[in-house]
């Protein structure tokens, strides 16, 4: 198989050609990260994530085993659990005070293409550990920090997230988790929580639990929500492990798939006292919740990239080795042919590249606008890329894991019959992916966020600093006349979106609200096809002076004018269509009685 | 939970309101089938499907047992097989000379609407049974027939086709099964089938396999195929079992789905000899393969239908009991509420609901046109009817089956985190389901069928056979005040449609041929939505004048306007926009180097 997970050719086109990630070095927080250095770490994450990580891949399927409150991983996740930490991948991106890397955010990204492409199970229990410990970094006390981060970021421990209740999912406003005061200035936590991924399990000494509760006597809703650190050991002055906290795991989830990670339920405070300590003030934990979710749901995009990118490998290159009789669509030259070939075959990887390409665009950009935000001077340069994060993040997490699950299926169809057997990785890859379309705020949810919050966010700024990006994009490919006509496109598409969101924001504001609000899903996907073209309108602008310099070069930089036309004629005008939809904003959804639904 | 399986009120609107199947009951072949009969029969299938077969569902997911050559099937199914025999179910649209009941097709759909809607992994064991026998009626011999009919019919032996081989999927012409003339006038056949739904199994005394071999010598391709009958068992000549025919099941699939329909993999005569008859002339296999083939093609539709129809009611009825708060899409009333208040929940239950209700229509009249067609007296108006049946064709396989994915994924997206949890129904569904946009032709193989064979034939008759169907509707549609801007909608579409089939049928038939066929996916998924739209508007046709009759009547008929406008209004907008990316027909899936898609 020529190479599998991600294309390394076109994981260096972005870091490199596209984003120019090495010029990061020029500033004092990066100067290590040259080219060179950033090819060997790409190379490492490459080997380890083919060598060590994808061999999981099948094998995490079997799943975890309950038994008895404890949690067993698969057996070969302990050695690579341990290779993994030992490369000091954890902690990649972050600060060297606590143990981290330091490393700048596009190449992050691009290692963890690699490894989530490869399992990502096994990969969703560092997440979670990275993700809590990223919490307690930015609202922790001091005490809490020194406490637990630098064994989090070692992976010596683990971490969660505790929010969802079997009453309580995307409406987080209902948990019933109670926080009781205690003299010492702890808290006493009861509760039940579930949905906790990697929950309990036994790779790990100590398991750290940021979780959501309601002090007693808050008031109702999200208003009365506070955010405690509940470790699963408790923690002695000197670092060393104290009792058990009372954090009872009551069993696993039996999924569709993702088994290779623990869905646990856990009981807090059952018998013995599970004791918290406040993470920020009492009642503002959401706002905590928030700042975490959105590095959450930006990952969570990573990931049904990752499966997406892995399902587009494996079906091109079965499309290469599958041999097959040519069909009457080239009598000409009728001898057995493999099945890229056919038709109907491009037309299925032409979708599939073009979505994985400017998936993959789009999440290392947000990664680089993140580290130019990290280190401009400028707080109008600082606002600008700020808001441009807030606007992709919804669709990094919605349209991006939509359109991931199409893409699996579509490797599934290319399988034909040996698509829906799960001797071969793309079932698999699809199962896996669909929940990443739910978790970490449905996609609904998501749909509603740039709807409700960004799009009217400070006076629409943030809105007009994303379009302003698509549009000086345009604008430098007008200039080049072999992209021309695409631009063209793209500008007129762009004129057509920006009047629906007109539209769909005035209704939004009216009594028509409800309305508007059951068009905001395709608004998201509207929205997430012309950040798609985009991205492949700017990787064709990269690409096409490049053409005719190196032969063996020629092909791929082709295939990225040929992608951003395929996706500019055959995929806009379905958007186009999306949009005058939008605009017609038919009541129909709202209008029917509930009787009228049957059943 | 209200009704499970199959909305019965639609059922029976579609029946007796839409299509009124008991007119049927005038000629002489139906009379015993008047409503009251037809409603006794939907009874009996309902309950069956509801007590006995639905608790199968579950159980089938454990899968088969594979062992030493035999196939297990879930210890449940034995009672309900039995039963399902007594009830006469699995032949009863057939004729009454080989034990069938006879029924008119829609009454058998609907029947079969409960049982596949209740276990698909059960069902198909039965249907591969009919179909097997199917085409043994239509091409055998009498010795043949009176050989196997009568015990296939009433399920005592069952059926399976022989088709695929590892080298031989889509491409049946590359198949390399060997049979050698006998001196007695039978065949001695080996090789090696793969993906054989119920290839072996310990429900039946026999297995009939008809089987596609190509007779020594004979040319290569399609055209040296011939049709063989082979029994598991040989049959002696006063019918009784004779020896073991040496078909040796070697293993079934592990599946991403369907776990309770084995998927086995035989080999023919590896040691004894494996003897079969010939079915209809040598060489001419493929003719009788198309003929089972439609069959199969239309079943594996409803298939998916029943899928779909299975998820639209439980994601319904969750969506009518899950409380969480309000959000603030409706300040006014933010009291905690069912989520069916949602806007983007009930966006996504109007799509279930409106794909459903269409494809219901859609296949219980497409097998009401074939008893038309089968009682006519007038050629014409026969050769019209199988004119529309070839057309619908494809699309009832193709584009049910790819939507009915879809509505099980919106079922699972509507159950939230419960959806991904194989303690809840829907999870199985849409794992099911991933399979039938692959056997029985892949679904682009029948965007192929539709676009390169069926607008074509008979000099486009067959097409303007169809499309003088919707116009038909269309014009009734107009002469209803409140359907007017409805049936506008739908007849500018149809312009749009026309206009475009003809630019795709040009450039089919050009030097562009291999860029149109990269159209034909999209355009066939147009022509579904084109169909439903019909559909739907003939459904609101027929409630139209119902509204206001009886009050408990009015949310089931203002139901069916309002869907045909959430279709009409909502999706069709998005299909125009399909049209004119069709229209553009850009090159870039066939211009695209083989070394551009990376990898």
């Amino acid at each position: 198989m020529a190479q599998l997970i991600a294309d390394r050719r076109d994981v260096d086109f972005v870091l490199h050609e596209q984003l120019e990630v090495a010029e990061l070095a020029k500033n004092s927080a990066f100067t290590e990260f040259n080219r060179k250095t950033i090819d060997l770490i790409v190379n490492e994450a490459r080997n380890l994530a083919i060598k060590e990580i994808l061999p999981l891949q099948k094998i995490s399927d079997e799943g975890c085993v309950f038994d008895a409150g404890t949690v067993r991983v698969p057996e070969a996740y302990h050695k690579v659990y341990k290779n993994y930490l030992d490369g000091q991948w954890l902690a990649m991106g972050d600060t060297p005070e606590w143990g981290g890397q330091g490393m700048p955010k596009p190449v992050c990204l691009a290692a963890s293409e690699y490894f989530h492409g490869a399992c990502n199970s096994f990969m969703l229990f560092h997440m979670a550990t990275h993700g809590a410990a990223r919490l307690i970094e930015n609202f922790g006390t001091e005490e809490q920090k020194n406490q637990v981060l630098k064994n989090m970021y070692a992976g010596k421990w683990s971490g969660t997230m505790l929010l969802t209740e079997p009453d309580a999912g995307s409406d987080v406003g209902a948990l019933s988790t109670v926080a009781r005061r205690n003299p010492d200035g702890t808290y006493s936590l009861s509760g039940s929580k579930i949905f906790i991924s990697g929950g309990e399990q036994d790779m790990v000494e100590n398991i750290i639990h940021p979780t959501l509760a309601r002090i007693e006597g808050a008031p109702e809703g999200t208003r009365g929500i506070s955010l405690f650190m509940v470790p699963k050991y408790r923690i002695k002055a000197d670092g060393s492990l104290g009792e058990f906290n009372d954090v009872v795991c009551t069993g696993i989830e039996h999924k569709m798939g993702l088994h290779g990670n623990a869905t646990c339920s856990l009981t807090l405070g059952g018998k013995d006292g599970c004791i918290g300590t406040l993470i920020g003030e009492e009642n503002k934990g959401m706002a905590a919740m928030f700042h975490m979710m959105n590095e959450a749901r930006q990952m969570t995009g990573l990931q049904g990239f990752a499966n997406a990118t892995t399902a587009y490998m494996y079906a091109l290159d079965y499309a290469r080795q599958r041999i097959q009789t040519k069909h009457m669509t080239d009598p000409a030259d009728a001898g057995p042919a493999a099945i890229i070939r056919h038709p109907d075959v491009r037309r299925q990887l032409m979708i599939m590249k073009s979505f994985v390409d400017g998936m993959r665009s789009l999440i290392y950009y947000n990664g680089m606008i993140q580290n130019r935000c990290q280190l401009s001077d400028s707080p109008e340069e600082k606002e600008r890329l700020k808001n441009i994060e807030e606007v992709l993040t919804p669709i990094i997490k919605a349209y991006i894991t939509d359109k991931a699950f199409e893409v699996c299926s579509h490797a599934v169809q290319v399988y034909g019959g040996y698509g829906y057997v799960e001797e071969y990785p793309v079932a698999q890859l699809l199962r896996d992916a669909r929940v990443f379309q739910i978790y970490e705020g449905t996609n609904g949810i998501q749909s509603m966020d740039l709807v409700g919050r960004k799009m009217g966010m400070k006076k629409g700024a943030a809105f007009m600093a994303y379009l302003e990006e698509i549009r000086s994009t345009i604008e430098k490919a007008r200039n080049i006349e072999s992209l021309r006509p695409l631009a063209e496109n793209l500008e007129k598409l762009l004129g057509s979106y920006t009047e629906t969101a007109m539209v769909l924001g005035k209704a939004a504001a009216s009594d028509k609200v409800l309305n508007a609000f059951a068009f905001t899903h395709p608004f998201l996907e509207a929205t997430g096809d012309l950040t798609m073209a985009w991205m492949l309108l700017w990787r064709a602008l990269v690409a096409e002076p490049k053409i005719g310099l190196k032969k063996k070069d020629d092909a791929f930089y082709k295939g990225q004018i040929t992608t951003a036309r395929f996706f500019i004629n055959t995929q806009l005008p379905v958007t186009a269509g999306r949009l005058a939809s939008i605009r017609v904003m038919d009541g129909a959804a709202i209008d029917m009685e509930d009787a009228g639904f049957g059943g």
